[in-house]
């Protein structure tokens, strides 16, 4: 039976997105996704997502191009088609992510989405699931963590938004309140950073308060020193379950692992295959927080969850900002993974619209079950993905750039880290 | 689509094995393996071959009983089944390779053949080779070392075998010569540890000098001191591409490998993913020779290939006396992996029987092409099987003892590691 790619298209699309705080500046009014459809001589139709600004656009076209007659089983060369085509191209920059992920692989980041789409296929040419592709289901449902964000009550010169405001303790614990009724998490997650660390300590306190029972964790994404880094680590001890990238660097977290009395976990500091080796030689980072757009598709995510089950490290799992299609390749790696046995990290609650069809993807009792329809076992909103689009043509944002937006507001806002 | 495991069935069986010597003693007159057949409720049959000594087939059979009724997609739940099962037995011992490989782990010893035989039916399934479910090819044929061994003349009482003594440099050479005249090997690997070192680097000069164009290995076995290891490795510096378990143990290894021009190469002291990262931090390997009949199948196989990819290590194949379902599933594997890029070890061209229907494996200007056909791509043999087992049931031998069945020819005879 032929699966020979004949048609990619990438098509850049915007969602609202309410202004959630982080040590970098704040999200702008629309994030920006990438949605990838792959076509196959037999006219089955794969879906992949991923990040959209300009360079990774650029660089996304250029693949989708090239990798025109390629079988959509042969994976390992679907990634040497893009291996190739990148290793022609100029462009530089254009990361997606605002700085907070620095030097992941760009094939690995520009192959996800394709090999999404393409695993898609295979699954729906099986008439089985892509967790069937990835040894099949350890967990029918995927549990995720509540994730907190300090927030404005809404974007200036905007309606405030449903949630409001969180800029000290009290919100943060009402967010989180609010949250959990509404989706059952079972963990909660606190993007930090943004406060002084007395601040965000008192935060984690006033939460483990709230909810004595629920895992914690904190990520200031490098905003301390390695010395903050301690103290938060001492004031923290029972508290947190992990530390998540407290200080920059592969030699500053393990300076800070040797000491602090929970594990460090990251991505920031060990994003790609190349930094796993320093890495381990180090003692660098107790867990890794997975995140299969910028590891290469959700079959190198494997590599890297058997990587971790092999060196003693833990995993986890990171997101950005980001709609149906990344949520179900999430939830059929994450279910497919036996040694993935922390709450996924999702944005999912703060997003108001999308480009499935909804009804499969629910966070229920702080899980998502597992699509079981064939391939990914969602269905892409043909309409909806018109209207995102031209929302990406009409709000003129072509890269996030949380730290100019910000920057835009406060004048006086700077960008550093470690900040304290 | 329904594709649960309704029968499995586990046959020993016994192939005609040549004299082959080595540190540990010499190959008996009969291999053993055991064929794995996998049927499921659409009737699709699935193969696989393992090791078949005494304590093995026990542990093959308990879990072949513990897998009906699990999905041959579900190979998370599967080995869980394997390994839970295992934990019920009180069976010790037998791990079917003379006590060159010691502490590989049993569950992914008894999972092997099952996965492969699970990988074969999705294959028959999809109508797709097992290399499509490993990313596709990256090779269409798989390149293989002439592997060879000192040997007697033929077994103590029967007739001299069609290859003959080989117990000196020019016998080395003369079955190079042979083999590569008929297989057209583009690589030669010896079987050492069986002569005093001194002889053995003189069957390497002797390779070089006949055969100055193809890459060398050795493989002692770990039969020599680090002293002794050192003095090889510097009389050998440019004539070996790697040298294989000169010493044992990761401590000695890297002793070794501190000083070696060359790499070093082992199936000895790293056969299981727990010896990886005490491994990596010893700097003990530069070349791992995978083995997917230990390492847990084509899958677990696939991920130490990237873990040798991710932490900058070489990796090559090992093999054991097969028949022709393990090579299927060795090229399909080798086939689908990029970064194995060194000839594979077989010791294909030493068996002279069979469980396959003829014609689709074959050894061609060194190379074995990876079949096309749906799964495995070749064909059981029932008259074969039938015969083999007949054999396996006649001959006598139940565990494999290179030592004993030498010390019963040779009263003198001491296994010690290392000899010299
Ligand atoms: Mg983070
Ligand atoms: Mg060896």
């Amino acid at each position: 039976m032929s699966a020979r790619i004949t048609a990619v298209t990438v098509t850049p699309v915007a969602f609202a997105d309410p202004p959630l705080l982080n040590t970098v500046g704040v999200h702008q009014p629309f994030a920006l996704r990438a949605i990838v459809q792959i076509r196959t001589d037999d006219g089955v139709v794969g879906l992949g997502e991923t990040y959209a600004d300009t360079a990774h656009l650029v660089r996304l076209n250029a693949a989708a191009e090239a990798m025109v007659g390629v079988d959509v089983f042969a994976l390992h060369s679907l990634r040497a088609v893009v291996d190739e085509c990148l290793g022609g191209l100029t462009v530089t920059g254009g990361d997606g992510v605002a700085g907070m992920i620095t030097t992941a692989s760009t094939t690995d980041r520009v192959f996800s989405p394709f090999e999404v789409a393409c695993l898609d296929i295979q699954g729906k040419i099986l008439g089985r699931p892509v967790s069937d592709l990835l040894g099949g289901l350890v967990r029918t449902a995927v549990p995720f963590s509540a994730y907190l964000f300090y927030k404005w009550a809404g974007h200036p010169g905007s309606a405030d938004d449903e949630w409001g405001a969180a800029l000290d303790p009290e919100g943060i614990v009402a967010q989180a309140r609010r949250m959990i009724d509404r989706y059952g998490f079972g963990a909660i997650k606190l993007k930090g950073g943004v406060f002084p660390p007395e601040q965000e300590i008192a935060a984690m306190h006033a939460l483990r308060e709230a909810f004595p029972d629920l895992p914690l964790r904190l990520d200031p994404n490098a905003a301390w020193t390695v010395d903050t880094s301690l103290e938060v680590a001492s004031a923290l001890t029972g508290v947190v379950e992990y530390l998540e990238d407290p200080t920059p660097g592969l030699d500053g977290m393990s300076e800070v692992a040797r000491k602090a009395a929970m594990p460090l976990a990251t991505n920031m500091c060990v994003v790609a295959f190349d930094q796993l080796e320093p890495s381990v030689r180090r003692d660098s980072v107790g867990v890794v927080l997975s995140d299969h757009h910028y590891w290469g598709g959700l079959q190198r995510s494997r590599l890297l969850a058997g990587i971790c089950d092999t060196f003693g490290l833990g995993l986890s799992m990171h997101s950005n900002s980001h709609l149906g299609i990344s949520l179900a390749a999430m939830v059929h790696l994450a279910g497919a993974t036996p040694n993935l046995t922390y709450a996924c990290d999702t944005h999912w609650p703060w997003k108001t619209e999308d480009v499935v069809v909804p009804g499969v993807l629910r966070i229920e009792n702080g899980a998502v079950a597992v699509p079981t329809g064939p391939g990914l076992g969602i269905e892409l909103d043909e309409d909806a993905l018109a209207r995102l689009h031209q929302q990406y043509l009409d709000c003129g944002i072509r890269d996030r750039d949380d730290t100019g937006y910000r920057q835009s507001l406060e004048p006086d806002f700077v960008n550093s880290s470690p900040r304290w």
